[in-house]
């Protein structure tokens, strides 16, 4: 990776003068700039971003004109890198060390963090911020020392960047750096919402609602899961091609059946319903088709997706109560990062877990607006952004 | 019980004469009247009931203008009594039988009979029908001839009623009538809802919305199970004391705490809200407060109570993802009546389901209407009715 140990250690304490790719307005291409990032604070470190990866909510929040969007900001939060200065009271990591940024908080020591239940950390209440998770400062200054904001407690748009040790894990450095990334969100949210959250048996009809790359991974954890039927719904047809890659069987195209509801096509097709319903879109409407045609009596809905601010959810009380089928709100797949994302490191570096087909684009640091292109385009999957190509 | 095998099959084979009360009008007393049951036919068998309790639902047909409140009916669900006749390819039930019937059809055949994950029998769909179940017409007239309506297949309130094979089970003799009665519907939901719907864990702390019979057998529930603080959330304050026999350790008066949601009392009262919830009222508006007052990251709100036709439950697209929570649909606790409720009984013979304190109130057959006015002020939780006392 072209960074030796002596050159980490040369810039520990000091701030770092580094590129960074600077969201400045709501949809407009992303400036690289010279940035100075602070040294890490207190239970902090900070990291030599390798790679990193470009995910739906990184292009939400860049478009985002109003509150929690807010700029300039630095984007990103799916990356791998390499520990190059710790801060005080940092035990667990060292300079060198492989790491992944995980966004969602996790503290190792709430009664939520120890629970094996819960992935919802309760010292760090997960939010949107645009600040450090502890003191709620900034660690990125342009050098005419205008404040730049984090995203999603990672910032990985920039050659290093500061995170909490609660947003951060080791990862197995026989793990690719363009593969390891991709364990910080997406990928892992579909994967585990359909091995954890779910908890998917063999034999059993999952239906995905949205075929991008949250609704493939779905696929991807049904497939491993021994699903016998993975039937995915999306509005661009293309996605059957790329679908039939991560184990979908069936394609439904929900604007083929005029006013007839996508939930009955569904409920026709399985005679009955999905034993697992999985939105991955963030559109109620699609939640509540996915509730009703999930099979009555054991059906289950995942809810992945992420809707708009205030946005809400109706069902019919009589069918909630009468049809014997269970809602799951799966933020993250339900996975507890530090202690799930290693038994899926464990499945890839077995080879039963497939990343590489995640994996269609990858760019250069300076390319990286290509990046937004192609997602908007809705050509990726997952590009991969190289911060030294 | 006073019925011999001779008594009981003198009868087969033809009408039977004997008194029905019957729900003329909407909320007005019943009326005790001669009525003609007629023999049971294929898949169909007669039963003398010996005693029938009175539950929530049949109150809430009577005073029920429009339909599926339909008049005049033989109400009554709760029940035990014993098999006068049977009718054709009737295989597992014998005259003389013990049983005890069962609103929520089990045809014991279909894909959901015979998984063990699901109630909802795909035979017969579960639905308030003043008719038998396979044939779609009545085995009540009166003396003049006029049609009476069944009710949740089953009109217990009644010397004799024919029911489904479907919606009728044997139980161990051992059981007394006025127990055995408890089986059919509220008692079961409850405790099903906290053994088997929630899987009530030990240690847990166990949030009741309502404390009626159904609130109170979920509390029963959770008490076998375990928990270790059960809390009961009524309007009428009176509940506490009863709620104490249940194991119910603390009480909320939601009338008590102004504009302040009951949820926000709950959550500052448990640090974070109960492991389970549930609904056992029948008001969206509750349902969304017991929501709102599960754990985050693990809790399940469990919906028992029966809304009104039409009723919706809203939920906030955010908290539905981002707290990872379940909601869970629980018709009849979530019981298999043919599988389960064995289970229930023997429970109940080794002493570990407590049930006599259920029995409130009990009356003779021609004093039913007094049951109604017990229940409607809310003096009963279950008032046994005797057919032959």
């Amino acid at each position: 990776m072209g960074t030796t140990q002596a050159d980490l250690t040369r810039t520990a304490g000091k701030p770092i003068h580094c590129k960074a790719a600077v969201a400045r307005k709501p949809g407009e291409p992303l400036v690289i700039e010279e940035v100075i990032v602070a040294p890490p604070k207190v239970h902090e470190v900070r990291l030599k971003i390798i790679c990193t990866s470009l995910c739906h909510s990184d292009v939400t929040f860049w478009k985002l004109k109003d509150f929690p969007g807010c700029f300039p900001r630095i984007l990103g939060h799916e990356a791998f890198g390499v520990v190059e200065s710790v801060g005080e009271d940092v035990h667990d990591l060292k300079e060198g060390d492989s790491v992944v940024p995980i966004f969602l908080p996790d503290c190792a020591q709430c009664i939520d963090c120890t629970s094996k239940k819960s992935n919802n950390c309760s010292k760090f209440e997960f939010k949107v911020s645009p600040w450090m998770l502890r003191d709620g400062t900034s660690r990125f200054t342009t050098v005419d020392g205008e404040t730049l904001y984090h995203f999603l407690s990672v910032s990985s748009f920039a050659e290093y960047t500061v995170v909490d040790i609660a947003n951060v894990m080791k990862i197995d450095p026989c793990v690719p750096p363009n593969r390891a990334c991709l364990f910080s969100c997406g990928v892992s949210t579909g994967v585990g919402a359909a091995l954890k959250s779910a908890k998917v048996e063999p034999g059993s009809t999952v239906v995905i609602f949205g075929l991008g790359a949250i609704g493939l991974a779905v696929a991807e954890g049904a497939r491993i899961s021994g699903a016998s039927r993975i039937i995915g719904v999306d509005i661009n047809s293309d996605k059957f091609e790329i679908g039939k890659q991560f184990g979908v069987t069936d394609f439904v195209n929900s604007n083929s059946y005029g006013d007839k509801p996508i939930s009955q096509v569904i409920n026709e097709m399985t005679n009955g319903g999905g034993d697992y319903c999985f939105e991955c879109v963030g559109m109620g409407k699609l939640v509540q088709e996915a509730y009703a045609c999930c099979r009555k009596g054991w059906g289950k809905t995942i809810v992945l997706g992420v809707d708009k601010p205030g946005a809400e959810l109706t069902f019919k009380s009589f069918d909630v109560l009468h049809l014997g089928k269970t809602l799951i709100g799966s933020l993250f797949g339900g996975l507890k990062p530090k202690s799930d994302i290693p038994l899926l490191v464990k499945r890839y570096l077995d080879k039963e877990l497939q990343l590489d087909k995640f994996v269609t684009h990858e760019v250069s640091f300076q390319d990286i607006n290509k990046a937004f292109d192609l997602h908007v385009e809705g050509k990726s999957l997952r590009c991969v952004v190289w911060m030294d190509k």
